[in-house]
């Protein structure tokens, strides 16, 4: 049985498709992961166990994926010393600003590594989990090395199909 | 010995003088007081604890004032079904922007009664806060009264000023 | 005949839905609760006249829901000394940043309790003021915790359905 | 005794250097004016009082200078049809984006008419009081040409200045 | 043959639906109007000559609606000493933000009386010009009264729809 | 005596600073340019010939510093074909974000080459008009060039002063 | 066969419906330009590629679309002395605030020429490239006014649209 | 002789006193650190061989401090798939509101681990690189739990220091 490397937390289960990007990329690279539902505001307590029970299971990164006051990254982060990656969602009418500054603006001593706003931030989430994962995995980081050779391999084909579009 | 019937929370210390307004408005208006020391992020057991205490003294409302991401009045709205009042400091380089959206923006059903940026707030914060205890005090009502009459009446001051200035 | 505890006032009726959120938790609740239409810049009067009326037949708390250049809150907070919520609405172009604003950034003296943008400060206003009412009815308090027993307890819903989602 | 054409109210006795600018230019421009003091959420009696009074006085133009959560100027369009100017201040940790925000986001059908941020604005709305006072005082309407060929001559002269010291 | 008293220019004919609600409340009013198109840079000779002619034929007051850099009405406002309205059209990405501040910051000495961003500006700047043109026309002023009346009228009907839809 | 290549508008004398860094990189690099003061909105008739008279002399480039509604640089791109340089500068309370917008939001078919805020853009300024020109002026491009290596060259001594400070 | 004078580049296939305003008036004008793609953080090395071949083709002039992070076009000016121009892309739930920032606040000595926000900026960075083109082109700058006169054409054609609906 | 572990990048050396707090918490944590300056855009062939050589040493974690349209942690991004914190400078008049976009706003694949604006976000990012390294490093972890108990006994400290001042 695989040890969960990575924990991915999000305050509503409608944050769901947003951070399905964490999830395909670590499964893509090979990193175990698990997601589940705890709110900061909702269910303190359920935050609270989720956290310790993770770190007793020897999870090594906390992802946390929230909207509007997006406090649930800064909650895990002041619980652990594990790193905490935040993706502030825009499911609010100020389209993740809100979430992007309560998830960032951290006081000095408790960060929060945090991402970029929506899905792009989910897939980033899981590609940075899996770049702190590879500082000590070998194997990994190469995955990753192909990883991102993809994409730009993803741009040449972009490339060739726009010269395509154009010629036609 | 007088009850506390407000615990007013400040993420640190640099924060008092913020939130003196509400310390001093509360004690113009009778109504008692602590201001207290607590870090959502840097303590968050000690702010858990300060809660649970507070409630078996029989506070009544909770003030918190923080700035940047700041989650303070969050956290304790998260413990409690008591009012929680939020004043956004602005201690960051964004003004308050940042910790008036960490405050208000909270989601369903975990409210917190947010006021001003900054020293305006402090004096707000306690001012509801009298007001929701003036509901069940007809005494705190007319001391209300009669502080909202005063702020008139420095208007009237006010204008009477000018008119000499102009005058001369 | 049981007495109106809660009065709603929106700037225009076409903030009824926003608003339905805070009617349906204090009916939950057990608070009694009226929704009008007054505007703060169409009928000045008309709001005059209710808050004296609100006053007179002893409602203990104000919601106002506007959007914009939201004032309604602010103009009874300048009318009364009971608690004034006020319910940022997102109705213009600018997404409720300009409601927002003039809402919360009331002058020292004279508090608006801000909650969230939209509908998700339609429920919270009507959770805060039962918060408010809830200091002084043991039974209010009671039925509140209930209410947020139950926010913690969809939570575990969320995620028992999303590891049935996973495990499909 | 000539009666006053404009009147110029402001929230608060600290707001006077911003607004001096509309003072000034009404005296050059012979424009009778006044300015007193008024609060739309401290003193709101008092705002309806003066306008009242205004309005029976014969005052023609209103122009409001307010900070923060500022509704003074759209108090004053509620209870009135003549033209009511607008000046943000920028006294809030904000920087004016605020009033900005509160003054110019009227509801339709009763416009505040919303000039520049502080003392640009201060500045601004006497011009734009003098300029619709002028539509039925050709006298004025030359005078206004005066101004503002003098601020065309004033271009002459920074050019002219800037050129000497280029030289130097 | 009536006289044009208030000349209605917008940057681009896809601007019109938003001034619409001027056309409609001036036509309502009885104050005459005419609504056309003029870019301010992409046609700067045709905004001259239009005010030049305009002022010519005895417009009163000139309303100007544009999006994104918004400079027409700054143009008009340079080039007459008659009023000079300004609407922000929400045509960018930004939602009208840029054209705000594009119109409503002018520097000393040259005014645009700014209304609220998009169609509510637009029946605001019908309403407002109406109380420019009204303050030497009692009639209209007369007629202003009772559209405000009908605003507060248009409050009470919807409070008894709402009534009648909660009481079902 | 060699043609004026690059002319500098302002808005203000008070913006000769900001631009100060457009003149001394131009001289550096050898371009000849001239510095002069124009408003937009309270001397359009100036801005006119001011243009008109430079086209006629054969300028290459325009450059525009302006603040608050910075209409400057626009007005310049509505009366030539000639590339128009664009500052925004931050000396209204909302530091600059005001005259960025009103700069950069041009109508498709008038572009304004806007740059960054302040004295950063006064200087890159400068450094675009001199890239423009230098497309047919190889030398001048080879002076770029040099520029650019004396750029890098002062990060390295940076780097040396560093280790030094951390050494000490 | 004509070389390629202006080379624009998209950080991803996605903004080229975006871009396709600067290939058709470029076309228009007689400019000759190519498309491609290539992101700065994706495809680093094919950027570098890209502008040396470009640089060594006589390419004069670059057009860079990005958005969030859009880096693409202070990338490309990193690596030349050609005239640079961006275009923020409103890719992101930000709507192209992120990418206007990130593409016009360059540091001192490494300016980006930032057109407008989305498809209003694929056009002007298209007629902005032409206008840069012209200098040393005489007969590119003659076919520019006849662009410029035909956008004020199309004013006056839809003035003329605009009487007919309103005759009808 | 020690590896160094992480390597600090700054766009310019004025950045070095924000980025102090990041060297000060690694070394009392005993993490090896070298702060360097290199600017993406002024040096952009220093950035890449700085990073080379980084990876070739073992350097594991990179930090990257900078201002305005801040890409050089996009830029090390976008050359390593070693983790990049990056931290906003509020060095521009937009007081950091540009940094953070330009430095979180990543697209898909290559993430920033983004931490607060200026001083605050320097501590973070020395903490966050700890808490890296400590994944693999029991007794770094320890001394944060350490470094985190701190944090928590100060603000006991300093709520004993309030009730002094407060008894006073």
């Amino acid at each position: 049985m695989t040890r969960t490397q990575v924990l991915i937390l999000i305050g509503s289960d409608s944050d769901a498709p947003t951070m399905q990007g964490a999830v395909d990329v670590l499964g893509e690279l090979g990193v175990s992961c698990e997601m589940d539902v705890a709110s900061a505001h909702r269910s303190p307590d359920r935050v609270e166990r989720l956290i310790r029970d993770a770190e007793e299971r020897g999870v090594q990164v906390f992802i946390a994926g929230a909207g509007a006051a997006a406090h649930l990254a800064g909650v895990i982060a002041s619980r652990t010393v594990r790193p905490v990656i935040g993706v502030p969602i825009d499911s609010s009418p100020l389209q993740g600003l809100d979430a992007l500054l309560s998830t960032v603006q951290m006081p000095p001593g408790v960060p929060v590594a945090t991402v970029s706003i929506g899905t792009m931030g989910g897939t980033n989430a899981g590609v940075l989990a899996a770049e702190i994962l590879a500082i000590a995995d070998a194997g990994l980081a190469e995955r990753l090395k192909g990883y991102k050779r993809k994409l730009a391999d993803k741009i040449e084909d972009a490339s060739a199909r726009l010269k395509v579009d154009v010629s036609r």
